[in-house]
């Protein structure tokens, strides 16, 4: 009776695996085999501990868990038992993990037991142009959608702010639960910067940190806009709003788009027959053209807002580069009726994973959207927001801007220059006033889905700028980033297009 | 004719406003306070710039500026004239800011010149319980929900995984753009560990990172709720998630719960009359009352889910601390129809802020929840993320649970001594078996919102517990956190607590 216990179970003080769930996976394995069988007493626990060699409260503890599993069952004071009718539910496996390289390990070999289509038919149905991929960004070179170089980023005093955050103060307090509008430091610094460099007044009660400008399309769409409701884009947008628009059920109008931006009298047009609800607009440049609003476009467009009453949702993605010296104040600085909600981000001026953006709008419009956020994910990330805060008192993101402005126009200058000299009639394109891309027109002749894969071939990303054409329209453009690039990198970059292009021909 | 600009326009080269936004605000002044005419000519910025002793390219952007505005007009080889018609947008105010403090200063006396409740109709409806307003986290002594004690928390080892994520390998790929599911390190590192601490099979595939389990209850309402569909919860249970159901628009039952746990044939009774859609469930210390789900309850519900096809989201979230060394694996341990989502959190392992959780599930749902995590916030926080892959990897926060549990079972023990000791019949509970907090039912002659206020005035928070109670229950009861407290934190609470109720007698 003892016999296949002292043979069969032998703990391994070495496997990683509690000892206790090793023995509570023998014992399953010898119920599942039919050494044991239903019915069958089992050693107490205090024999079965001196069998072998380990503690008694191991032994419960396994006795336990499978007491807990149905496989045995518990006869007060006669004994445990395998159980006479085994449970329908199979237990965990017990498979032993690799010791070495454990945590490593991508345990592909070690599928789930469960049922893994059970909940097919429970997905609320989602819109099906959000299925694109996105681009990898693990390419040796690259022209992307307009990043930033983090090499050049002040990532040293970042680290420091959030070592500073960390073991300074209060820590209860700090790291604890906090406002879902955001670090309170935050919300008392940001004002004045975004006075000094945007011209908005404001106090931190019209303010909202977000984890980036998506999050912030994301609360107004979910805290403003009903099922139905008339949403105005310009033609080509940003497909990640587009996204947003379409899950809250809007009605996405698109508005052409020229060389001074948005086409406002075609909006007035569309006003003139529908309710628009939300005009949504890259007003300092448009998105993906690089393109600034005319400024009598932008007097217009505040005048229409307030005439047909429609939130106008400003996205100024990237005003902090702009390389010609003339101030375009966001249109929310000269928003006297009050229908403009301003997003603003950190994203391009550190790096993408530094996920640090806001919301500037009216007090009960944040006030509403907070109440959003705080069932999405309680608040953000006060380390992040606290160390950014500080980086900004200091001078030290003032500072890493007036550098990356000078870098990147260098870039955009040289870019410009290899484009024109080694593309030279395969492509089209205006040098931009600002941004950190060049919106790329290519000759109807290239196949840009090709190219872009020709181009990963050797290394190099550039996107097929497909997310900019719509059911009717195939523009055959592209952005091609050059801030994130050296002036080298640039160089390495058009060379291998210009490569490709060549032998195409 | 130049005589108010060379009085009225001082640039101040002490201020932190740049000189033309200086300029053009005093320009704004003397249109609107007479001085300057409509269709007056201005001096050339050539003559203003040798007038004020500035560069002429700040003159030519404070014109840019005000032409921007509609202050100005340009007449092409003529000049630049105060405009004949002034905009019916006022622009921005030109105030000063305080030099000194600026980034510190609240703005309270600077509030916005727009329109504050233009968009007050356009907010869609939120259901009126969100707006119950968090407690403050910054008295001197706590006995709060359950949290844990950042002071003992590995803080420096996490200090040093930012830095590493920030300053080596290549920051490109790293702090650019990533996987909606989460860093792959973490999502390649949490299997293992979640196989050895909870019995789980999985791969990353089944795995999506979040922050916190209130955006796994989030992700999951909005993927997997329609409007109308019944979800049962325990009653009591916790408002977090509620708030999140409501909000999808479900209709919520609560089902009773006793000693142990959820009354599973109450939701029999239920599954047989509705179809239920989702059951929610804290099964290893319910919450709030911190019971575990008796074992054949937990069977039972197993096959309810599999019979009635719901879902069942299970919450976990306290699974680390457990003071009787019986293990209580969860619910997806056992799940073989498939029909678990499960939800675990670092929240309560380091610190609230440290906003790191999981969502275990089918490959099909964490895809289907990682396109809506897409749109929300674009993906976690990286860097936080890999760092706390790294510390799992070392074993520091291994090493960090072995040390929590130990001292938190003292303090466990020390305070449910106290409370007998020192509150008597006041107070009514049973010591926990686990987690970190003491549901603690106080007398009916006792007012708990009246024993909250006098505790805040002596420094202390507790819950009125108001949270816990529904429409037609009143319970009288709180949770208080044990575990955020040092022995001598703990005496001195509950000697405040003791003093309010005596003095009451």
């Amino acid at each position: 009776l003892v016999q296949p216990f002292t043979d069969l179970i032998t703990p391994d003080p070495s496997n990683p695996q509690p000892i206790y769930l090793q023995i509570g996976g023998k014992l399953t394995s010898l119920i599942t085999g039919g050494r044991l069988a239903a019915g069958h007493r089992l050693p107490s626990t205090r024999e079965l501990a001196t069998l072998l060699g380990v503690h008694r409260k191991t032994v419960i503890r396994a006795y336990d868990e499978l007491l807990v599993q149905g496989w045995l069952e518990s006869q007060r004071g006669r004994g445990t038992f395998v159980a006479t009718r085994l449970p329908g539910v199979r237990p965990r496996s017990w498979a032993l993990p690799q010791a070495k390289e454990k945590y490593k390990a991508v345990r592909k070999e070690n599928p789930p037991a469960r049922d893994a289509k059970a909940l097919a038919g429970f997905l609320v149905p989602w819109a099906p142009h959000l299925e694109r991929e996105d681009p990898k960004y693990t390419f040796a070179c690259h022209l992307d959608d307009g990043l930033p170089d983090p090499r050049i980023a002040p990532l040293s005093d970042l680290a420091r702010g959030y070592r500073a955050q960390l073991l300074t103060g209060r820590q209860y307090t700090r790291l604890g639960y906090n406002d879902p509008r955001g670090s309170s430091l935050l919300r008392e610094t940001l004002p004045s910067y975004l006075d000094e460099t945007r011209g908005l007044k404001i106090t931190e009660n019209n303010l909202l940190i977000v984890r980036g400008t998506v999050m912030g399309v994301y609360l107004i769409s979910t805290g403003l806009i009903r099922k139905g409701d008339v949403v105005a884009v310009s033609d080509p947008t940003w497909a990640g709003a587009v996204m947003n628009f379409a899950q809250a059920g809007a009605e996405l109008v698109r508005i052409g788009s020229d060389g001074d931006g948005l086409a406002v009298d075609e909006l007035e047009a569309l006003c003139r027959q529908r309710t628009v609800r939300l005009v949504y607009i890259t007003s300092h440049h448009n998105y993906p053209t690089t393109l600034p609003l005319r400024p009598d476009r932008r007097l217009q467009l505040l005048r229409l807002a307030e005439t047909h009453r429609f939130i106008i949702l400003e996205d100024d993605y990237d005003y902090d580069f702009h390389y010609q010296n003339k101030p375009h104040l966001p249109l929310a600085s000269a928003d006297k009726a009050g229908m403009v909600l301003y997003c603003g981000s950190f994203t391009k001026t550190i790096s993408p994973a530094i996920r640090v953006g806001y919301i500037v709008g009216p007090e009960n419009v944040i006030q509403h959207l907070a109440k959003i956020r705080r069932i999405i994910d309680r608040q953000g990330d006060t380390l992040l927001e606290n160390a950014m805060a500080m980086l900004l008192q200091n001078g030290v993101i003032q500072r890493h801007l007036r550098k990356a402005l000078k870098l990147y126009k260098e870039r955009r200058d040289v870019f410009c220059e290899l484009l024109r000299s080694k593309l030279g009639e395969s492509v089209n394109f205006h040098v931009p006033e600002g941004g950190m891309a060049v919106w790329t027109r290519f000759d109807p002749s290239i196949d840009l889905e090709v190219l872009a894969a020709e181009a990963a071939k050797k290394d190099l990303f550039i996107s097929s700028g497909r997310q900019h054409d719509t059911e009717t329209i195939r523009r055959n453009a592209t952005r091609l980033g050059f801030a994130s690039s050296t002036i080298q990198e640039l160089h390495a970059a058009v060379e291998i297009l210009s490569g490709i292009l060549n032998g195409n021909k």
